[in-house]
């Protein structure tokens, strides 16, 4: 397979317009959900003054962190859990002549980058400088393999410029926790490092390591080989296995070294102990009798795959086409897909919020992987199935007499957050989750999710609501209420009745009610105890949700208190003092109408129906003026919205800007991971916002309004067993049915009904 | 001077019901607002296994702790600020022969101890047996003058029993920072400890210390003298200057050796280093040519003076009368008297709370001093005039373009609080004080203090509540609202128009009013900038404040959304679940119709006008059966709120318990430190409570409501420059101006106009 590089599919760093090295490391990392590695700079590693924040990182492996509190009360977490960074795989150590990279600590200047999405491989030039003097092209290519999770390649290749010497290539692994030198006084950061044991496992034919950590006991193994002139298994000064290669390198000629690593999942330290040998082997079957080229060409035929069913083309917009794509991209790379991992919020590039999962994965990340990629979206959800009993015991040790109490942030499934009025308050993240299953139900039809998986966290998030709310009279009528929690939008904390949360409440209760009659008398709902008195009562609290709504204005109200809140002049505001969450006490933002992110507009974006445009436009013009955006969440959605209500620039302008959140940096704070929710989001102001789909109950309909700019935006979906792809063009849509036996869609109001008889249709809008 | 011991005043160790140590150390201690000393075992100060918590505490002499947040966001306080635990001026070293107390540790049983509050002297009996099996008794006095603030005297005598031998008394400090034992996992105690620096001074005729601060920059001097048989000054093994004695000591026979130490003021760290031997010269002056029996009688003259101003007498109820007694004595010992220092939350008895000012101050304790000891109220006042200054520094860094924020919690009114919704969230502070203020002014017509301090406090608190709230509307009306604050009550927290906190703003509001045309063109006035047309604007405020009330049920709303909160049933939660903050997460209780103390039911107590006994009685008994009384502030409000209203039996039910909260270690943690507000509340119980004082705007009205077991009770206050002494009986009050020129009084609705001509009146009701 000879795959031709597209130039709208490159990441290419003379188009960025940050060259600042962290913000480069997570840009170009590469992963594959399985791990991350950040682009570090390969010569410096162990370099005291590397500016760098180099790591290797594996979904789901963590360390345990004793949160420290000021005043600590009953029920706070005990520990934060931070994603383990490991030793960096692109770490290489070279010798010219009597000069150590690792002791002199050579000059590295970039000469170029390019990520090449297609095939997902990583190209860089470097010239490198030592202090004598001597220079010497520095190539490096490697990959995150996506056929091969365990997989990572580099290869590396020496060209000397200004001499002839003696060269040596050395390959060991003997550190991990390397120094960051991160000094930012930022929340939103956790630099938290992993108190890693590293152990080197002898008798192995390649170095092999058991990685296992302190607190949170759990261990994986890595192991890695290599190839090239003269490279041999060899023990270093440090009594450490690697490989090198010594060899006489000539101006201008290069010399090739490849390494694959295997990088093992993450088990119980007791296992990752005792069945290390058993592991092992397995992980040097991924690297053994292969090399790097077949290697990546295996994982460039996913990627083909992947851009096949998932790619987004826009016609006439090459600047926000290649934004789009990166972000799609970096989905790919960052989703979790082994049924035990999420997505972290930023990815596997960062160690940014200590490499925890959010709302972001249900809310922002998932239906791009629902429409595109089902099965993948299955395993995402199956993480919260997995970690469904953790969620019941915390609602239960929370007072609770039963339901599920998911985490607002977490790796392993247990509370991790420190702040509880922007954390724990946060349970919309129980509805959020149901939602999301809706919504996979919705789109694939798949009963078996459903059936063994799906309605028991329906229903256990329902319980909880029922256990949090409680009935009570509102303006003298009676109403299920839900007081005291945190939406969406954290410059509001700890109120009551938050519009977002009571909407998404009231659909998980109907969602408990519409499956009821399809589990009577099943053994789940004999297992879940599930009586027709607690059916009327969710019914009735659902009947009953108090949704707050400003009578005068006549617009929802974010909560039920929102509207007398004070007035903060946003314009008043220094532009330097954005995010107002570094520069402003919560309750200075708390007292105030101004918000962080979308948070009605969200609930107006996720439950399109049964909302006039005149009220959705009025929610969008109280809203949209006190918004700041300071949460990379927040634009994408503005994008949908203002596309709903025909506020067609603006809707463009959110969303080029959304889009571009990393590309650009435009949140400062890329270096510390990529915006995984933002980049998810960016597609869904493509989807339900320019394409206009919205898909209830079974119902998909799509109503574009594409930017003025845009010619066409073509894409794929699959619907139950179907699959379409869509071109949107100015007037009309191209719709065809590529498999399966299609399902009813409307178009414009026009219904397409496909199949494989006429699989294809025009609709004019 | 001879005084009597009378009973009682006598603290007996045999008539206390807990005999655990730490808990004695407390009830035990002895203080003067200007230092306190916890009564802890002489011989074991520096046994590492010694379970007890010594230590002297001088007032306003604090380091700093930097505050550990799992998640800090901007403007949270960087340091705590936490009370200096100093070098215990009790401990004492003692040779047996061969065997050395600081060595051998001897076993120290506690024979008997007494705290005369006549002359505030503890007496102390122990027997004492060294590892050989030699007993000793150690039998010794010690006291906080209040006379001259910076003596502390304690006396040993030490009386072999079974032995004649070579006996060696050392006295020297060379230790700080005493081991504690505590374990306690609890939230309102703060044990970190100071990292003092002790050094002691060369070239003085007694031993001499420099105590230096680290992160806080303060300092203070301490000096002590000896005498006794052959005692001499001396330098110990490690070269520390004290005293020792040698002597024969044979059984029966005693021999006593006294110790005064000049205990110094708190200082800028550079002063104290500079000025040293000025401050040395002073504090030696203080305990020169004088003995512990004279520091000792002129120390129980000043106490005699407070119990002839300041006494309470009970008549039927021998144990309520001396508790009360315990805690108008605690309050004294505790009153910072330099105008420098307030009444930490624990006294000086402990370091609960790290030596923190709250409201308790104003609120709780102040009134007693109002009336009984004016001077004193005047400086404890005084403080918030000298933290005015940080107060208006931490309003423009929180946001706002003026006004005045205090701390909740502080020693040098800087924010010390480390959790804001129960701490910076009770922005009730600011009314606090101006509430406090004017209860002050009422009872003594100070103008100095208004003119010079009070009416600039005053205003630049309702400018701090013009900045936080705003006017909006509510149920369609124009309203003043209080956005986002945390009231009295911390088991409910950012909550909007808290009932109490709205209240108090209202009346700060209307003190501004008030006195607006008094400081019409002043110098002050103008300093202030005050304009007619702000003034008008805080009128409106204060017109239009809104004060939740629920129309249903007739009674005033702890927050405009209570109603609705879930109702917690107490009966169903299991005794050993209180208090419940130690047993649920925050949001657990936040959400509920709990409360942990006296919230809108204080301002019934505060506001005592203006209600009928009906809309009293039924805030009563709607908050009543939610409030656990976990705040140790709690039931001698509700005993107010009882007596007014009629309930006699609960009234005197809540009294005696609120009365005892330190006596019988009710809230099981006297042992981090006496409870100040909880026994100045007790005395307001007495006050407001039994005998029915209001005191509003100038007219002061007595409606005495005996409990039915007192056959009368008697007390004095100050009202302007007169002195009265009241003694209510079942059905009648005797009253009687003791100096002054009278004013008007009302007593059961008679009118009592007392002069130097009729002094006497006995009015029956």
């Amino acid at each position: 397979m000879r795959i031709e590089q597209r130039p709208e599919f490159q990441i290419h760093l003379q188009n960025l317009k940050s060259k600042e090295q962290l913000y480069l490391e997570t840009i170009f990392s590469v992963a594959n959900g399985h791990f991350g590695v950040r682009d570090s700079n390969p010569l410096q590693g162990n370099n005291p003054n590397y500016r760098g924040t180099p790591g290797l990182f594996i979904n789901g492996f963590y360390d345990y962190y004793e949160i420290q509190y000021g005043e600590k009360y009953t029920g706070y977490p005990v520990n934060d859990q931070v994603i383990n960074r490991l030793c960096d795989p692109r770490y290489i150590r070279i010798k010219i002549g009597d000069e150590d990279s690792s002791v002199n600590y050579f000059k590295v200047d970039t000469v170029d980058k390019n990520m090449d999405m297609q095939t997902g491989m990583l190209h860089e030039i470097f010239s490198v400088t030592t202090p004598q003097g001597k220079i010497f092209n520095l190539i490096v290519e490697s990959f995150a393999s996506v056929e091969a999770a365990n997989v990572y390649g580099i290869k590396y290749g020496i060209v000397p410029i200004n001499f002839d010497d003696e060269v040596e290539v050395i390959k060991v692994h003997d550190y991990v926790n390397q120094k960051t030198s991160s000094t930012v006084s930022d929340v939103r950061v956790n630099e938290s490092q992993g108190h890693l044991q590293l152990d080197f496992l002898d008798g192995y034919e390649q170095p092999s390591y058991l990685l296992t950590t302190y607190k949170s006991q759990q261990g994986s193994l890595l192991t890695f080989n290599g190839s090239g002139p003269k490279l041999t298994y060899f023990k270093d000064e440090n009594n450490h296995w690697g490989y090198h290669a010594t060899y006489f390198g000539k101006k201008g000629t290069q010399k090739e070294f490849e390494f694959l690593f295997s990088i093992g999942a993450v088990y119980p330290l007791v296992n990752a102990q005792m069945y290390a040998d058993q592991y092992l082997v397995k992980l040097n079957e991924d690297i053994k009798n292969t090399s790097f080229k077949s290697e990546l060409m295996a994982s460039a035929q996913v990627w083909q795959t992947f851009w096949l069913h998932s790619d987004v083309e826009i016609d006439g917009d090459p600047e926000v086409q290649l934004s789009l794509r990166f972000n799609l991209f970096e989905l790919y790379q960052s989703a979790g897909k082994d049924s035990h991992t999420s997505i972290p919020a930023k990815g596997l590039s960062g160690n940014g919020y200590g490499g925890h999962y959010f709302w972001d994965t249900e809310i922002f990340m998932l239906p791009f992987f629902i429409y595109t990629n089902p099965e993948l979206a299955k395993k995402i959800l199956m993480y919260r199935y997995e970690t469904l009993s953790v969620a019941e015991q915390q609602s239960t040790q929370f007072g609770f007499k039963g339901g599920a109490m998911y985490p607002w942030r977490s790796i392993n499934g247990v509370e991790a957050s420190a702040y509880w009025p922007a954390g724990t308050a946060q349970i919309h993240i129980d509805a959020d989750i149901a939602y999301a299953i809706e919504q996979y139900y919705e789109v694939t039809g798949d009963d078996d999710f459903l059936d063994n998986y799906g309605y028991e966290i329906i229903v256990e998030t329902a319980r909880f609501y029922m256990e949090w709310g409680n009935f009570a009279k509102i303006n003298d009528q009676r109403r299920f209420v839900i007081n005291r929690v945190t939406g969406p939008d954290e410059y509001s904390a700890v109120v009551d009745n938050n519009y977002f949360t009571n909407k998404m409440v009231k659909f998980n209760f109907r969602m408990v009610q519409k499956y009821a009659k399809r589990f009577e008398n099943t053994e789940l709902s004999k297992r879940l105890g599930l009586s027709p008195k607690e059916l009327n009562r969710i019914k009735e609290a659902a009947d009953l949700m108090y949704l707050p709504f400003d009578n005068e204005k006549k617009v929802k109200l974010q909560d039920q208190n929102f509207k007398q809140m004070n007035k903060l002049d946003l314009s008043k505001i220094d532009n330097n003092d954005f995010p107002l969450l570094l520069h402003y006490h919560p309750l200075m933002l708390y007292r105030s109408q101004v918000n962080k992110q979308a948070d009605t507009i969200l609930a107006d974006v996720l439950f399109p129906s049964g909302y006039s445009e005149d009220e959705l436009m009025r929610d969008f013009d109280f809203y949209e003026p006190i918004t700041t955006h300071d949460s990379s969440l927040s634009q994408a959605v503005f994008a949908i919205a203002a596309a709903r209500v025909g506020k067609q620039d603006q809707s463009y302008n959110f969303f080029s800007q959304a889009i571009q959140t990393d590309i650009l940096n435009s949140h400062h704070n890329t270096a510390n991971g990529i915006h995984a929710g933002s980049l998810g989001a960016a597609w869904e102001g493509v989807f339900y916002g320019f394409a206009g789909v919205i898909n209830n109950a079974g119902t998909f309909t799509m109503n574009p309004k594409l930017p003025a700019r845009w010619n066409s935006v073509k894409f794929r979906i699959f619907l139950y067993d179907s699959e379409y792809i869509f071109t949107i063009y100015e007037h009309e849509v191209h719709v065809s049915l590529l498999s399966g036996t299609g399902t009813t869609i409307t178009i414009a109001g026009a219904k397409c009904d496909l199949d494989n008889e006429s699989p294809e249709q025009v609709v004019k809008y």
